[in-house]
């Protein structure tokens, strides 16, 4: 039976999550879409040529028995409501970052989900899925490298506009970093430092650029993370990780490898949409397998949305302080405990 | 509407298709099947947890008007007979390689296809939807090094065991390379010749390995193949255009670099499954979606089979003759003309 | 005419750089030896085939009018009453590093060399000659990449013994960063800091490994220099330079690319002897060539060592306090302006 | 003791190597000179500041008993004469290929030289002594890839002028592969065979451009090697060999890697002159060490200028017959056995 999907929130976002459902992936169906601009939600089923409902509210939506799972493409700050109110009805939930807009919201989801009982909730971080990190993360997982101790990381985009503002650089830019980076050496972070590096003339007036960041975690890894967004050259994810016996470092992204005008050279992508095209198709086919098949998801959780939430809002305290700063975390509720990647792929 | 497909022959290769169209494609379904094994063909329906009815043969499976496609995976001598009635019948058909096991029978293919008055067919040459074939085939569409001269390419193996034969070489292995490369350059074969290096100890008593094969177009490139099936050290596929102006190489498959015990390395892959992964799927879409929404194929064409056997046969003979022996193809027909790459993408 | 050195120390480094001399570069000659064990200096004359004075001490040494120029390769603590005794003298001065072992005493040297009134001395830092730091060099003063921002660079070991003590990570692995890295950028340290990453196991007990040392220039640069001694798997050397407009990387040392066992690789070397052997040569034959033919050194300079010796003694300060340690130092003088890369080679 | 050195021919290349002799190398002198050009070899004394005697021929300068050495650096018709006469006057002979302009002529010299009872003659052919090939050749004799069965290799110029013939291709570019291959594989030549595929464009009305010779050895390896001097790109030398358990590859010309403009790119070479400028030097120190402490030279001897000569005509041969010609190579002579390259290095 294929799992179906109520859309809360069909923006653009939404819309290319619908796509996706069901144009790319097996296994799931859209069968209900709401939104605060209904005439948008109404024009998104003829657009895409969907068989669904269209409800007035969330709330409307999730009283629908066809509705088996969520999708939450809402604005930022509706997620909170709107995933709390979809454990309540214990359907499942594939929510976009960020969880919710605080740490106080997304513990409030921390713990519906725990008095639920069971995992309904994936966010939306998909390098998980990366073919890439998966290879590092299995690596650091068959002790390939020993135990971590420093990771070297960069976010590079060519240029940013006008309406980027430095917490952005936080919260849209680095919070994937921020998931991927404990995830991937199975540890939590204890403090994290802003330091600005001489300004790129290249940035517009309002904005510091580039940033480092300095994550520390409890066990003492230290992670170097280069925030550039203006960098010109091109869209870069980097990624390495020092470990006691040796390094292993993300893939570049494989491109023609070329001989032409005194150069040997490959290409480098300019915009991040093909980047992660496939860990994005990885990432909703797992949730919608997991759920039918496993009964629950096992991508990221409510507890990485809270972590990313805390992280962040750590992270845009020390952008201003310019000083280290803790990020104050509970220990992991056995709830959420991670599994080996062995475990879940 | 989704696309439904009959499916003739159900052996491994047969099953392995199927899962891909239910369980990982979408816009099509499998409505029908047969095998000269029926209970095999039951069995398959089961396994696979198919809503499919089972013919007893191939011409009651092309009776059922649920059939728009046929997925001819049947063992190769059995193709040409069924590709043919699925023909007669203005039935869709994806067919395995090798079209039909003789040049005369890839010619009544092409001619019944002609008759017909529009494209049906498409035969399994996946290597022209890897993504960095793709790359190539652009870039040299694109002008970027001229005049492509010369070609060097690459088919490795670690090993084969003792059902290979020195004809497979050309049939099964090299095949992929005849289809890919006269496509990638936009030339026809004119000649191939067979020379044999020293042997490596590593290959049985009975095969010569490697091989050196060298094909030359129409317009003058040469082409030189090696085909080292007992390479031990991986799957290795490569592939390097020169041109007027500068050169393209295929990338290399992307995996973790890494430092450790005094070597930078990145891995090899040892088994040919999982190199082309991508490509099978992005071969068997391009082939639901041309269907349902242009009314024709888009991919190899019974032509490309059809180039296949000749240049097959040629090869085989020189493997024996040691001497270049000619490729005689006629002019291709209008009817099956090659589109630009972007035309199809 | 040949250059006629008189060596002040006859140790292990001071017979490699008599055996460069006079076995690989050419326009220079042994004249003189001592050594504080005279027995040693006379066994060098005879096991290197030297026709050279010994003299019983480096004041004694100085008198040989045949002396044009003075190795000082005894042990660090002596380096500074030697180099000062032949400005003195008028005499050319190639000293290993330190120039002295403390920055006062540096700073005496500077003063007494200004006032000689040209320049006498080169410090024995050698990666300025190296052709990877000096392709950087051109493509940053090109302007290639734009304004340089951010540096990343590495420094490891495979292991290091029981004598290999915490600041001697400053003082003899870290300080040929602190050469290299100003120069590289055109630009003057303004503070240290030192932080110290989950500490490895391979280390021994005494030590902590690795270290990772931020260095931040007057104009705002900021490098990031891990040291890492017990990496086990090669002696490493990176440096990866961030700019406005793109990165320029020290290319890895050329070893051949091989592909076995399912591992295309190429090696990393063991131990440093060979990393820098190129540039060794280099740095003694400009020595040379430029005394003979431009009348002065144009290598790292006295104000060179005194920069080392200033941030050093920072950057022992900041192993202890794990503060960022401000680098105190005056304005560069005149007399030591940097010339253009293109100006001296 | 220095070697002093005799140089027949003061052209361009004879000063190059005496500029190498007198300022980079060290052992060696330059202490006479000759050249039909008598104005030339006075003027070259002036020139270079040699402390040198001119003589008016070559048999005259070989009286000179400070002469332990000549250097042949005449043009190639006058090479067989000097060099029969320096053995015959028991003199060393570093001579610039071609050893002889004809086989006859080679084999006239190695005869002489057998006579004389030890190795006198060492012939310019610099690769050998290039670091990627001797880390090939380390590879090979260690067994690392098995026993090798294929070599592919390219040599390629950005671009020729209008003095550049057809067999050029042969005498002056490939004839640096002929002599580095069978060193490489510890093999002889059995037969030679050059194809044309497409012309260039690029390539001049009198030009084929590019060829593509195949070399076979007496054990069956065979090797492909494309020649192309109008490839526009750059000056590019490849080399692989493809062994029994894996491959070994040339490493490339170390460059700075860089990210700019969309590339992830290096640089490659644009003139052959700052290729195998290492290689000149290790290959001239090796010669003046050899002879001065080993009696002999070690470098290609008689014996290989001999293989290249009767190789470089069956290439031509080829060239105009585009048919496989034989290369009718004796046993080699156990005077000219080669050593192993440990016992050299």
């Amino acid at each position: 039976m294929t799992l179906g999907f109520g859309v809360v929130g069909t923006g653009a976002i939404g819309r290319e999550h619908i796509k996706r459902i069901t144009k790319t992936l097996t296994g799931a169906d859209i069968v209900a879409v709401t939104d605060v601009n209904q005439e948008l939600a109404e024009k998104t089923i003829g657009d895409l040529d969907l068989n669904a409902n269209v409800y007035e509210d969330d709330s409307a939506l999730l009283q629908d028995d066809n509705v088996q799972a969520v999708l939450v493409t809402s604005w930022g700050p509706a997620h909170e409501s709107t995933v709390l109110k979809a454990i309540e009805a214990g359907k499942f939930v594939f929510v976009e970052k960020p969880l919710a807009t605080t740490a106080e919201g997304c513990m409030r989801i921390v713990e519906a989900e725990q008095k639920h009982g069971k995992r309904l909730v994936q966010v939306g971080f998909m390098r998980r899925y990366d073919n890439g990190y998966r290879q590092m993360k299995q690596a650091i997982e068959n002790n390939f490298i020993g135990e971590p101790l420093m990771v070297r990381c960069a976010h590079r985009n060519p240029e940013v506009g006008e309406r980027y503002t430095l917490d952005m650089a936080i919260l849209d830019t680095l919070i994937h970093e921020i998931d991927t980076l404990h995830w991937l050496v199975g540890d939590d972070y204890k403090s994290i430092q802003v330091t600005y590096p001489k300004k790129t003339s290249k940035a517009l007036e309002h904005l510091r650029d580039p940033q480092i960041v300095t994550l520390e975690t409890k066990s003492g890894i230290i992670i170097h993370a280069e925030i550039f967004v203006n960098c010109q050259f091109g869209y870069d994810i980097q990624c390495e990780v020092i470990g006691e016996e040796g390094i292993v470092k993300l893939p570049e992204v494989p491109t023609l490898e070329y001989r032409k005008d005194g150069v040997l050279g490959s290409g480098i992508l300019q915009d991040w949409q093909n980047r992660f095209n496939d860990a994005f198709n990885n990432e909703f086919q797992d949730f919608i397998d997991s759920v039918r098949h496993k009964g629950e998801p096992q991508g990221p959780s409510s507890w990485d949305g809270y972590i990313a939430a805390v992280t962040g809002d750590a992270g845009v305290k020390a952008q201003k302080s310019e000083k280290v700063e803790p990020i104050e975390l509970p220990d992991r509720p056995e709830f959420y405990q991670q599994k080996k990647s062995e475990e879940i792929v």
